[in-house]
């Protein structure tokens, strides 16, 4: 037993670079207080399949204090953060109290952002947390009972377009498994309408979808995404969103259900710091991820914007995120011993993958790149493998297993008394 | 081919009546029109599990679409009915249409009462919807976040003072299932309490709890609950309720969450039909399950008050309103075919189930009276056996059995931005 303090560390953030960085500590003699605004731990990149209603919102979320219950040396404390004061070392929470710490890793992510757009978000809805989800499945689900309800032919056909805006991984999941759900989830179930008949689109302002991706895959992608039935629109940037649809460049698209997959912008604490960000509210770390003249002050996964020394970013993905936690708890774990503290964060990259629909992905893992069938089955048992907490990948597995052979998607529940929504038109 | 017009059924409300008489339906010449304010039918008997974090919602539900997709005289329109015009034979939507019918089967079913204490419902939720059940989820989960958090040891303790009013099957379930989940659930996961040292009561007016069963096993349900940990407070009524506890007797009881299981209305529907009800606002039926006047309308379900020949009332129970829902149909079915109709609804009384807790339960059938492990085990076969849909039973089985094993409940998620509630004194 030594007379010193134990030293404290307050982890903004229970994602999975404040998560990683909690657990990495479990055996050091270290006071950790994890703080955050919901009380689980979110599974991000199967978000889409809450959306789409193929697992519901506990399969890819864990309680963050049954994940951490065991590790003694960790708090874990329900509430928003509304400000950290570097000077003070202390962190403003939104009831009034404040913590002290003497350091501190700031991990609050990141949220969509609408480019100055604000206007557009309540007409097309974006993919952050489990609420968001529900909302989304609710929206997409109500469009078809619209559909159905409606007489008149041109409104069916609006409330039966469908558009996703951004191509990258999450657009392209969205859409996929949209155009999936309306030719084969859907089939025999109305009687004015054939679900069928609706229209995916996905709106790309670039030349491409999935523009991390090498040409040739991103090509691929495509081409699943038109068998699949999606109608992929690259190179035209969407300048407005109402509730009757979208105006890409001299068009206007009609279309009832548009889904913002675009743009994200980082958390907003971190213009709390009073430091450089990036322009998409990103904090600029230094490689070891403090700020300057403030060892104590870690930032990490999507909020912290790094350039490593190839000149390569180190990318917004959930293994980065995973990476820079790590790296943070083996600096502090460094510390604590008095041994060197690790080099510079370097972004350790073991591939890219991208779901697309039923049976439909890509892979790069270096000089090796697949799509189509075995890229799927790649992607599935990596996803799966990744999911925290046992119960959940069996539960998930069985859950996909089941949908794939029935094309049936088992959380379609809408929550709430059900009141169609009104036509914009009347409105 | 015949030139006959084919005969318009309407019927209110996709629960267990609803439901099976449109099954029951499925080859006949007839034409069916399925109205719900939900897109699903709900296993009601499960819904306590949802509210206690131990099934996701979809586990208990399944949208009506897809029960009903390959029957295809049958057309599930998604909306709220207001009013019943007997007269013209028509059924009123909130969206200003009307169905015209030939013939009625309306059975929407019962919804809690607070017995003219409506003001008590805001601090004492009750448990119908899958709405009410993530409410509540939210509302149990919020409770030991917030005693966590609360520095005086008065308030604490008032956060974690739990109390579940009624002692019928609902409010036995949900009381054992808190026991559990403050008892082993939680363990290990909080700081600066304990969760074990949360106080469950259940209080029911009557003089013991589950009165519809025989003594001896409501003394033995009695006798679980308490080892369970529950306190059990018979023969006094609850006489007021705010958000800071409850009046019992002379005795003013501090719980910060109060569950309402008490009561039951009839679905407001009935009230529209301008017929005699009962106290409960049930709609008194004639022994074929119509109206007096109108055999071409029929309630049934939990809706429907029914004595039978032997003086005996029709229980309001999911097997009841099966049997009810089937009824209807045989009765249609011979009148289309021109044979004789059955006679008077008879209630098929296999037996009286009701669970308590981890392992505990209640077991009535006809002279066989089991409690404990063994009733238990023939609970859970059975209520797994009558879940609706194959999926959702290898799935539901898949989570109790991890539950079970690991003492975990999955569905321990809270949606949206967790501000927790603020104590009433404050406020």
């Amino acid at each position: 037993m030594t007379r010193e303090r134990t030293p404290h560390l307050v982890i903004v953030g229970g994602g999975f670079a404040g998560l990683w960085a909690t657990r990495a500590l479990a055996s050091e003699r270290i006071r950790i207080t994890l703080v955050d605004r919901r009380n689980h731990h979110l599974f991000q990149p199967l978000l889409y399949q809450v959306a789409t209603a193929g697992l519901s919102a506990p399969d890819i979320a864990a309680p963050l204090r049954h994940i951490l219950g065991h590790q003694r040396n960790v708090e874990v404390r329900l509430g928003e953060v509304t400000r950290i004061d570097k000077q003070a070392r202390s962190v403003q929470l939104v009831d009034g109290t404040s913590l002290e710490y003497d350091t501190l890793l700031l991990a609050s992510g990141a949220t969509h952002a609408y480019f100055g757009h604000d206007e557009w978000a309540k007409d097309a809805p974006g993919l952050k947390t489990l609420d968001d989800a529900i909302a989304l499945r609710r929206k997409l689900l109500l469009a078809f009972e619209r559909a159905e309800a409606e007489p008149d032919p041109e409104k069916k056909a609006a409330w039966l377009s469908f558009a996703v805006v951004g191509g990258g991984p999450t657009g392209v999941e969205l859409a996929g498994t949209l155009a999936e759900i309306a030719r084969h989830t859907l089939r025999n179930e109305f009687r004015h309408i054939d679900p069928a008949s609706a229209r995916v689109r996905l709106v790309e302002a670039g030349p491409r979808v999935l523009s991390t991706f090498p040409d040739v895959l991103s090509l691929k992608a495509r081409r699943q995404l038109e068998k699949l039935g999606v109608e992929v629109l690259t190179g035209t940037p969407v300048t407005s969103i109402d509730s009757l649809g979208f105006q890409l460049g001299e068009q206007f698209v009609p279309a009832r259900t548009v889904v913002w997959a675009a743009g994200v912008a980082a958390s907003p604490l971190g213009a709390t710091l009073d430091v450089a960000l990036d322009r998409a509210g990103r904090v600029l770390v230094q490689p070891d991820l403090t700020l300057p003249g403030h060892p104590e002050l870690f930032v990490a996964g999507d909020l912290a914007a790094l350039t490593q020394a190839d000149g390569r970013p180190v990318p917004g993905v959930a293994p980065a995120a995973k990476q820079m936690g790590k790296h943070v708890a083996d600096t502090l774990r460094a510390r604590l011993h008095g041994k060197p503290v690790p080099g510079p964060f370097k972004y350790a990259d073991y591939g890219n993958l991208a779901t697309i629909g039923r049976m439909a992905a890509i892979v790069h893992l270096g000089k090796l790149q697949l799509s189509g069938v075995l890229a799927w089955w790649f992607w599935l048992a990596a996803h799966v493998f990744f999911l925290i907490g046992f119960r959940n990948r069996m539960v998930v597995l069985l859950n996909w297993a089941v949908a794939y052979w029935s094309y049936q998607r088992s959380a379609r529940i809408i929550f709430g008394d059900v009141k169609p929504p009104k036509d914009p038109t009347r409105g």
